[in-house]
């Protein structure tokens, strides 16, 4: 018997409001219930993405709502532009090279932003660019883009800014409505406290003209049908959605309303000053660029002398803790702390604490309690409940 | 939104097995179907307790069970014997006194053990004495008592030996036969990792002939009655059994073999050790006499300039950590960790972290993270999972 901590940037925590949500008796998809659910879920959403833009809900992973926006913004031959920051701007690259387009990439080193004043040059230097795609949290590293210089300059040209903030919806600001974010994909299983099997999109008047012009073969994922189905007094979705998931997210939604977008995304960021905080106490490096609004996730080094490898199997397997490995170029030598949706600081102690213990395990010179006393210097300063 | 902590000595935190179990529909308790789940429960509650002892079972809290155990072998004028090692050693002065019996008390100070060798002369100085009082692990302070060397005491003679071992069943080791109890009560919400509503106790041969012969009016705590309806084939209870948590029993009987008993006692001693080892790390004393085998409970003593009445509450409302305070004449004077149940290296950690930002904030100058950091040393070192 043993607990166990997903202190990961996905799946994350599940409140058990939630978890008592998700076991309530399925509901009919064709019934006037889940009318009333699906309304309910689309109005929290618009409040979590701060939008009055359409809200497209799958079942599918945040994956899907990716594929979802290429399929419906990209044509074979289309310009797009790509400001990649870590792994998920490598999987725009893929995925709008998989349905046709002509791909330019802003590569930024792994652990740094993305620089708007490159988009602007990139998107001067070609003018038939129909689309940027952009991260806001990049999960791979913690590091969360200037989703609103980006917007603003992308917003000046006919191109539509489309992005992936899957890990950081609902934990760091994002005013998709104000920045002018025109497709902005979100998954369930993140700071939205529920697992995973619900993906989003907020569509805006731009983007639908690109849309209803898109000539891409698609099906499960064309907005345009869903849209026309979500809409009006008898909404449903197109195809059978994962009703409970949805029941599940609507009393998410609710506790989200209750604490406050505010105050959650100030908890967030109490609990990644925490974080960061811990990791250099420990004489650990941050792997990326520091940043106040960083509230999703924080990647550290793996110091010299430590096998990174071993990491995330020992915390798993001797003290059921769940962090996250580096993904692509980075494996290996970092890990990663998620603090994105059910998270207080318990789970950053408790992550902290079996990081010390791990380290140490692995020949790593541990100031024992050192990280966990910095993270409650921090918590105890905190202006909102943790 | 704000996660919740339970470390406290009862009610415990709940397996998300055991509240599965809970949830599921209730079963009728004239079914054949409760027959098996109450011969599972009896069966666990056997080994648990190792025993091949009666058990009875009621909807009651522990209380009731101590109560129980008093109506079915005090008669009025009975000569019994308590040793009180703190606040539920009174109750039993209580009980007995309540149901008419002459009690002679020895009364420790509270922080330190019953001596085997006080209740040896107590009874050797009245033959008439028919019942010694005593508890296993005292909740109120800590301490487990001797009770091995109790029970070789009193076997000796006629009287019987009651048992309250409601936090420590299931987390100090207990043999109920080897060690020659009587009567030992026992409550579903300690190490049982159940929530409050079931009250045990297994009764030997030794007892039954006190008990027979009782003559106390008793209706639903009778255990002649209980005994009978228990019996055979088709067993059930006299009156209404909690039916949800009986299932719930199941489960948690399931979590407990499948740990096995031997390794749920040394993964107590580990936490208990953890637990003790970052009180004294951050210069605090512990209020009980040190004892590799209290494993339920560590109290603490207040340090000098803390309110101790305040420590509680900023526990609760600031961090969602639920400690628990000092009982009857220690009340404000002491806090205490609870770590009976589902507990593992998490909590420990929680607990220690939180009563440093909560003595800080009471004025205490806290060595930050000291204490996380010495349990952090003790867990890396456990033979068994945490």
């Amino acid at each position: 018997m043993q607990k166990r901590f997903l202190i990961t940037p996905g799946p994350t925590p599940v409140p058990p409001e939630v978890l008592s949500a998700l076991a309530e008796p399925v509901v009919h998809h064709r019934a006037p219930r889940f009318t009333e659910i699906l309304k309910q879920v689309v109005a929290g959403m618009k409040y979590i993405y701060q939008t009055e833009n359409d809200i497209m809900a799958w079942a599918a992973s945040g994956t899907g709502a990716m594929e979802a926006a290429v399929i419906n913004v990209v044509n074979p031959g289309d310009h797009v532009l790509v400001a990649s920051v870590g792994n998920f701007g490598e999987r725009w690259k893929k995925l709008t090279a998989t349905w046709g387009a002509e791909v330019t990439a802003l590569d930024y080193e792994w652990g740094t932003k993305a620089d708007p004043a490159d988009i602007e040059k990139a998107l001067a230097a070609d003018p038939q660019i129909t689309a940027v795609f952009v991260q806001h949290s990049e999960t791979s590293t913690g590091v969360v883009n200037d989703i609103k210089a980006i917007g603003e300059i992308v917003a000046r040209t006919d191109a539509i800014l489309v992005v992936d903030a899957i890990s950081g919806l609902g934990a760091s600001d994002l005013k998709t409505d104000e920045w002018k974010v025109d497709v902005c994909v979100a998954g369930s299983q993140k700071a939205l406290m529920v697992p995973p099997g619900l993906a989003y999109a907020a569509v805006s008047d731009k983007a639908w003209k690109v849309i209803e012009r898109n000539t891409q073969p698609r099906f499960y994922f064309d907005m345009v049908a869903m849209r026309k189905k979500m809409t009006g007094d008898s909404a449903q979705t197109p195809y059978t959605p994962a009703v409970n998931l949805m029941v599940a997210q609507n009393a998410a939604i609710e506790l989200i309303k209750d604490e406050g977008l505010e105050n959650v995304f100030e908890r967030h960021r109490v609990l990644g000053k925490a974080a960061r905080e811990g990791v250099k106490a420990l004489g650990l490096e941050l792997f990326a660029v520091e940043d106040p609004e960083a509230n999703s996730v924080t990647a550290v080094k793996v110091p010299e002398g430590v096998d990174g490898t071993k990491i995330g199997k020992i915390a798993r397997d001797k003290y059921g803790v769940w962090l996250a490995g580096g993904q692509g170029q980075v494996k290996g030598k970092i890990f990663r702390f998620g603090h994105c949706g059910y998270f207080g600081h318990s789970d950053i102690v408790v992550g902290l604490s079996t990081m010390e213990m791990v380290l140490a395990e692995l020949g790593f010179d541990v100031a024992w309690g050192a990280s966990v006393g910095a993270a409650e210097q921090v918590f105890m300063n905190s202006p909102v409940m943790l």
